[in-house]
């Protein structure tokens, strides 16, 4: 191990994060000291900012350094149109995409009876206030394709019938998929879903 | 991408951290905001601290948070032994195994004529002054067996010479290695420096 104890926290605090062991900590922390000036300072400076200014945006559950994220402050984006995700990294992947333009609802997770996560547990409540207040038209029910996922917009898709339109993401063959590859599940769905060619 | 811009140039230096890229930097960066008080917090003042203290040992070249490392101050391990490194991860390495109990001497990379580093430009001068300035009596040649490791060690063996008791680790077939495994060079070696069983 390095002499000093401050480097020696270092490492261990980088052996915590995803997908770095101890022995990728090591070389990170050497990588950081060897490029001080081009990244360890800065990385250093970043992440105490980003520590005393991140929180969740109260109204959508986005990551922001504002009580209220860009997305929710901005008017562009009140077409009547809401996205619900499970969580932001869910967020961040439609917004990479390009293709949505209204606002998201962030659940913070999904129903699950064994981890007695219930509606309360989650930002559904909320998301039910906001459907009326923000005059949205159509819910977009964005949640992962997994039993959990699908009960939650189950649960959702109940508590706004009648007052929105809702919606789910279209599932198939996914852009450069082999059908060797695919689950069953898949195809039996995309066959389902077939349209004219 | 994230709706703030300082979030987003921390995904970005994460990002320039070796083993990352940007989707798992995204990943480490929602892990550090949800984790705020265990890890993000705790991760911006070591690295600030480290950011601000960490430096090259002036004796050795050994990075720590002092001008002089631990290992150069302590007296019991000036023993008269000097084990010479590539850089700094082979120091940590050898320290791991604990075997060694003398003093180290890292020389920030090997000759390479390529590259145009010559002795100059390795810790090299410095080394043949701390071999009579320490009564050093053994140096140990701990370079990696490569072919510009092994360069630097007879450049550095040439210029030592009579001076000193020189070695260099012992080759053969690692801890738990298979033979059908190891190439051919690393069962030449061993065979060639066989021992009684």
């Amino acid at each position: 191990m390095s002499s000093t104890k401050d480097i020696d926290a270092l490492i261990d605090l980088m052996a915590k994060l995803p997908g770095l062991g101890p022995r990728s900590a090591r070389r990170t922390v050497l990588h950081l000291i060897r490029k001080r000036s081009l990244l360890l300072i800065p990385l250093a400076d970043t992440l105490q900012t980003v520590a005393e200014t991140a929180r969740e945006c109260l109204n959508c559950g986005n990551v922001g350094t504002t009580d209220v994220c860009d997305i929710c402050t901005c008017e562009k984006r009140a077409n009547g149109e809401l996205c619900v995700v499970e969580d932001v990294a869910d967020l961040w992947a439609m917004e990479r995409s390009g293709i949505f333009k209204g606002r998201y609802h962030v659940l913070g997770g999904t129903l699950s009876a064994l981890d007695a996560v219930g509606p309360q547990e989650l930002r559904i409540p909320r998301l039910l206030d906001r459907v009326p207040s923000e005059g949205i038209t159509e819910v977009i029910l964005a949640l992962n394709a997994t039993i959990d996922g699908q009960t939650t917009a189950h649960y959702i898709a109940d508590n706004l019938e009648g007052q929105v339109r809702l919606t789910s993401l279209a599932q198939g063959v996914p852009i450069g998929g082999e059908l060797d590859y695919l689950d069953d599940g898949t195809i039996t769905a995309a066959m389902r879903a077939r349209k004219s060619f």
